[in-house]
Formats: structure tokens, C-alpha cells, sequence
């Protein structure tokens, strides 16, 4: 069993110049879920104890999984510095407890890290590994790109969103399983069910995370109830809501994105105009609906303790409370 | 015969989302003397005309080339955006056009525009020019840091300077040379002379720059004679002549240095400091030992019209004015 924590602790920043790898080592110390080299590695051992291939290959797939991670990490040390976020994880962000250049250039550096891991990947299955990490990396851009550009648009549909999710957060899922599979001797109907499976899961996982921030639990939930509500983020929440109401519906909400004070009052109104609009329900719904999908692949995958993990994990995800 | 500018015009950036593509284009289509992928050129017509392998191979070291382009244009893209400046090739800066998350994000992309460009290398050169461009990629960003560094440090021994250049320019040209010529199918004699040439010519290259910055013909030289010595460069003539000077000359040197108004006189007094320690001549020096080296590669390699291009190169680079 491949413990990823450690994998990623022994990875070496003791390297000059000091000013370049101490922000790296900072900022993959921080912790987080390591969701991501955690999925290639299941998809791996999916296919492995699926009986196609010997188990060395979930050894090979570790450089892989540290790329993906590391590149994760690269993802959040920019966006937090465009974000202009102080805090992640508990901790000062980089830029934080650096400054914005320390940001830039280490956070460049993590990515060509990114990749001098992904050049660990056995020769013969770099080719194909390398374009679908480009083709993973680029949608991870090409996402925040259209979150940026979504602030200033006044007409974004739900779909639009989805799109964009899509690109921020589920192609990264989606390619760690594919690739975590390949690595390990998937066929192509396999390949595609992991793909499928990450797309769906990050979906599901998004709404969910918008719906949260609305109905949570304050006791489990880790951020303020309503946070997304009093930022005006464009949730599929707020989005659905707006698709579905009636033009008084309509008038009381964009009256509500226009007050900026009375954040208590706010979150209250609108909630209840979600419910009145029962837009709980219908993300839900679309929620339940990915989740379904993910699991509807691992029918093709082989049937073993690494599939039954995660049929686990999406159960639980369209259960969490925080 | 491949025409670099048209390989890199026919690189496609209509894709959306705009606003993440529209600065990439424009970056990359101001132009420059695309220096990196024509000795990546040259490197593989040098082996290719040698016989050792057929015409196809300066065919296949196109994406290569293009890679190392696109790569070298976003170091450019995030240095002007850490370094504040404003023109570039005479025309406003990415972040200036844009604004700074538009030279983070659009900067990233390009970094792993790079990537999928180099994607295109045969299969089974792959894993190699992989490792030797994350090898650079990671100096370039080592060679800016300890620049970052160097600033802030009153010990900088010229060696270190040599370092540092060596890191943030040379390994750029060497590793350009070195995978034009594997791709080509060089012999490991062959790989080495062709690294070593790129190296020492980027080395001889910056130190003719931080000559021409003083001893440069107005005339000729496109920027302000004595900008360095304004804007107090560490250059490796201020760093010879700090390694040269006696305790009275080291005195007048600091006093100067200190000098933030007077620029007119300051570049004179300077200069005329540079003349009495003979600073000129040892780095001129220098600047010539290392055209040597690189020309003495060049023995090593086929005889052919291609050797002959990186001869002149290397010989009207000692010889330039501006």
C-alpha cells in the first residue's frame, strides 16, 4: 500500500537557491486531502487487482500521482495570489508570507516540478501520459480564465457554469483516474470509465460544495454559512435560481446583489428565495444525477476493494455535510 | 529549408476562451531574433548534413524548436511582470496591455503551451528532451531567483555572476543546441560539443552586453549608454572592477554607487574608474575566451554549411556593436 503523504514528504526542496524552494516545500506542507494523487492511485490499483496486470504498476504510477499533486498545489499558489487570498489552509499564503514575485516565480518553478515528476513515468507511456496532462493543465487554465471573465457577465447560464467547473475542477479528477489507469494497463473502455467517473465526481462535488455553503450545517460546515450568498458568487445556486424565477423573483434577488451592507438580512432573503424557487431541490437533483453517473462506471471496472472504494467515496461525497 | 517566423505564425491562438489566448498571441508575435529555436535548427542540420541520418529529422526537431520559443517568451512574459516593465520589443508589456492576473494566468498557459509542444517530439526522444528541457526550464527560474538574490547581497564575486548567467541565459541556448542535435541523432561526443557551444556562447554573449552597455557606439547601440551603471547592475564590469580595485578606487566605486541624481556625470566618473582598472580589457577577456570555447566545439562536429552558420555566429558575436 502506497502511503501518498509520505511519498510527498520525501520529496527533496533542500535545494538552492533557497528563496526559489522553501515557498514549495511551504506550500505542499500545508497539508489538504491529497485527493488527487489518491485517485490515480485507486484507479490504478482498480485495474491492477482486476487481475490485467502485475502490481509493480501501481509503484509506477507514484511519479505520476506526485505530478498531479504538485501540480494541484502550483494551481492554488497562483490563484491565491490572483485572489489576492490571504489564507490556505490555516496558514499565510505565499505571497503572504513572501510577496507576489516569491509567488510567481516559485509557483512557476512548481509546475516545471510538475512535470520533471511526470518525466518519471515509464517511457513508454509518457507520450500519451504528457498530452493528456497538457491537455489537463490547459482546461485548469482555460476554467479560470471563464470564472474571471464570468464576474463582469451579466448572462451565464447554468450550463455555462457547468462548462466552466468542468474545466476548473473535474478535468483534474478526471485525468488523474485515466491516467492512474493507463499507467497500470487499462483497456479503453476502462480508461474511459475512469475518465468518466473523475468528471463526474468533481461535478457532483462542486454543487454540492455551492449548496453547502447555503445549507449547511454551521456546526460541520467549515466556512460561514452564506459566504458565497454576500460575495454574489455565481453559484449553481444563484444561477438556477435565476433561470427559474418569475420576473418579481428576479427583481428581489438582483435587488439583493446590489446591497452590499445588511449580510445577515441578505443570506436570509435569499435563502428563502431559493427555497421558494426550490433551487435546493433542483441542484440536488443535478447533484444526485453525477453522482449516479459516477457510479454507473464502475460497472466496467473490474470489481475488487479499489472499485468498492470508490463507490464508497461517491456515496458518501453526495452525503457530506462539510 | 525551415522558416522559423511562419512555423511560429501558423501556431494557432483562436481558441476561447480570448482572454486567456489574445495576450499569448500577442507576446509571441512581437517578434525578437527567435534565437533559441534557430540554433535548435541549426544544431540538428549541423548532425543531419554530417549523413548521419535523413532530412526528416530537421522536420521532427520543429516542435522542439517552437517549444523552447513559446518557453523563452513566457520568462519574458513573468520576468516584465516581476520586474515592473513596461516595453518590450517597443510595444507595452502583457500586464501594462492587461493587467497583472492577465500576465500570470495567460504566463502559465504558455508555459504549458510549451509543454504540448514539445508533446510533438518522436516518441522515442521523448523521455530525454523532456528531462534536458525540465533541466533548463528549472535553471532559468534558479538563474532569476539568485538574480532576485544578488541584488540585496554587497558579495557578489564575479564567479557567482558567471553562475548566475550561466543559469539564467546560457543553459537556455546549450539545451537548445543539445536537443535540435538529438533529435538529429548526435553522438554523445557530438551532444556535448553542441551543449558546450550554446553554453559559451550565451556566456560570451552577456558579458559583450554588459560591455556595450558602456563602451557601446550611441550611435549603434539601441539603448542609453551607461544604463547599467545608473540603475547600479551588478554586471560583470562592475563586479570585475570591485574584484580589481584598490581601497581607494573600491572607496570612489561605493561613493558613486550611492549616487542616485548626477546620472550624466556618475556614467563618466564610473567609466573613467572602469579605464584606470583596465575593466574593459578583462572582460573583454573573458568575452573572448569564451567565443573560443565555443568555436573550438565546433571541431567536433561535422564539417558542413550548417558548422559554418554557428562559426559566423559565434565570431560576429565577439565582434557586434550593438
Amino acid at each position: 500500500m502506497i502511503d501518498i503523504n509520505k511519498e510527498i514528504e520525501s520529496l527533496n526542496w533542500q535545494k538552492e537557491p533557497r528563496g526559489l524552494y522553501e515557498p514549495i516545500e511551504y506550500a505542499l506542507a500545508s497539508g489538504g486531502k491529497r485527493v488527487r494523487p489518491t485517485l490515480a492511485l485507486i484507479a490504478a490499483e482498480a485495474i491492477v487487482n482486476g487481475g490485467l496486470i502485475n502490481g509493480d504498476a501501481i509503484e509506477q504510477t507514484v511519479p505520476a500521482a506526485l505530478a498531479l499533486e504538485v501540480f494541484h498545489n502550483f494551481t492554488l499558489l497562483h490563484d491565491d495570489l490572483m485572489d489576492h487570498a490571504e489564507v490556505r489552509r490555516g496558514r499565510p499564503t505565499v505571497h503572504v508570507n513572501w510577496n507576489a514575485n516569491t509567488a510567481i516565480l516559485s509557483g512557476d518553478q512548481m509546475l516545471i516540478e510538475a512535470y520533471k515528476l511526470l518525466a518519471g513515468v515509464p517511457a513508454d507511456k509518457l507520450p500519451q501520459v504528457l498530452k493528456w496532462f497538457n491537455e489537463m493543465a490547459t482546461g485548469i487554465c482555460e476554467g479560470q480564465q471563464y470564472d474571471v471573465d464570468f464576474e463582469h457577465m451579466s448572462q451565464i447560464s447554468i450550463n455555462d457554469y457547468m462548462k466552466m467547473i468542468e474545466l476548473k475542477t473535474s478535468v483534474l479528477l478526471a485525468n488523474a483516474m485515466r491516467i492512474g489507469g493507463y499507467i497500470a494497463g487499462a483497456t479503453h473502455v476502462q480508461l474511459e470509465a475512469l475518465y468518466q467517473y473523475g468528471l463526474h465526481l468533481g461535478l457532483a462535488f462542486q454543487i454540492q460544495d455551492d449548496i453547502l455553503d447555503v445549507y449547511g450545517d454551521p456546526a460541520t460546515f467549515g466556512k460561514t454559512i452564506g459566504g458565497d450568498i454576500c460575495a454574489n458568487k455565481k453559484t449553481a445556486l444563484l444561477l438556477t435560481a435565476m433561470e427559474n424565477a418569475d420576473a418579481e423573483s428576479k427583481a428581489e434577488l438582483l435587488q439583493w446583489i446590489m446591497a452590499t451592507d445588511r449580510n445577515e438580512e441578505k443570506v436570509a432573503a435569499v435563502t428563502a428565495i431559493y427555497d421558494r424557487l426550490g433551487v435546493r431541490q433542483t441542484c440536488e437533483a443535478i447533484m444526485e444525477d453525477h453522482t449516479a453517473q459516477a457510479l454507473a462506471q464502475l460497472d466496467k471496472l473490474p470489481q475488487n476493494s479499489a472499485t468498492e472504494r470508490l463507490r464508497v467515496m461517491a456515496e458518501q461525497l453526495a452525503m457530506r455535510k462539510s
